[in-house]
């Protein structure tokens, strides 16, 4: 699990859209940075976009959201949230890693990229995507984004 | 916030329930132990609610949602949920506590009754609920539950 850094692409995320589909979906899309203009789009859940979209509003709730209580409950027990990665696309579903350190220790979680980024954008954590997801990327340009 | 057992009642969850309102809502009901036939209404969003269902339901999905995404995180940092509780009813909303235990420390974090219960449930850690809230209870027989 230990990430070959060649093999990763540090990538922002532009945002978060609603797909028009038949029944209502979100896209996130993520930008690579050694990607020349192609983005990943990553379809996740209502309630994942709505996390995502809360973060990069810099939104505070009144009371901590489930993304913002695993923040605190990760800082209460002094780990801290190093990088989230997104690994592999498996039966048309991406994977993601949320890498931990505690103390000198590295710690490796199995998640969905949705709830990888949304814990992410809230550390300040950085995020990678595997160059090999350039597969599944589409050129920005093709995308008519504000 | 060390919880004094005389002032809690052990809890269970009953069920989750949409209510019949202007706009869709949830509610999740908690019978306690010793509050002879009253149970306690909280108030929950539509994410959580189908979190709370699914553990109650034992439905493992493919991908980790984000609540067995806070369990398995625990787990592999070794930490222990010991129990949740639900505190406090300030300014309309119910606030609650995850006790976590990491070796001989208890580590204490403020959250959302709907995070709490719906961990709570994953890992079989017992909820409390304190015994003031009794005056926010109803009797379960005003209401029609199968």
């Amino acid at each position: 699990m230990e990430m070959n850094e060649k093999e990763y692409s540090k990538a922002d995320v532009i945002g978060v859209y609603e797909v028009p589909a038949p029944r209502k979906a979100y896209v996130v899309l993520l930008e690579g940075e050694d990607w020349n203009g192609y983005i990943l789009p990553i379809m996740i859940g209502v309630a994942e976009a709505s996390a995502i979209q809360a973060a990069l509003e810099g939104y505070v709730p009144e009371r901590p959201m489930t993304h913002d209580l695993i923040v605190s409950m990760l800082g209460a027990l002094g780990v801290t949230i190093e990088r989230i990665t997104i690994d592999a696309l498996i039966n048309n579903i991406f994977t993601a890693t949320i890498v931990l350190k505690e103390s000198d220790k590295h710690i490796y979680v199995d998640a969905r990229p949705s709830d990888s980024i949304a814990i992410a954008l809230r550390a300040n954590a950085p995020i990678y995507v595997a160059n090999r997801l350039l597969s599944s990327a589409i050129p920005k340009d093709s995308l008519s984004i504000d």
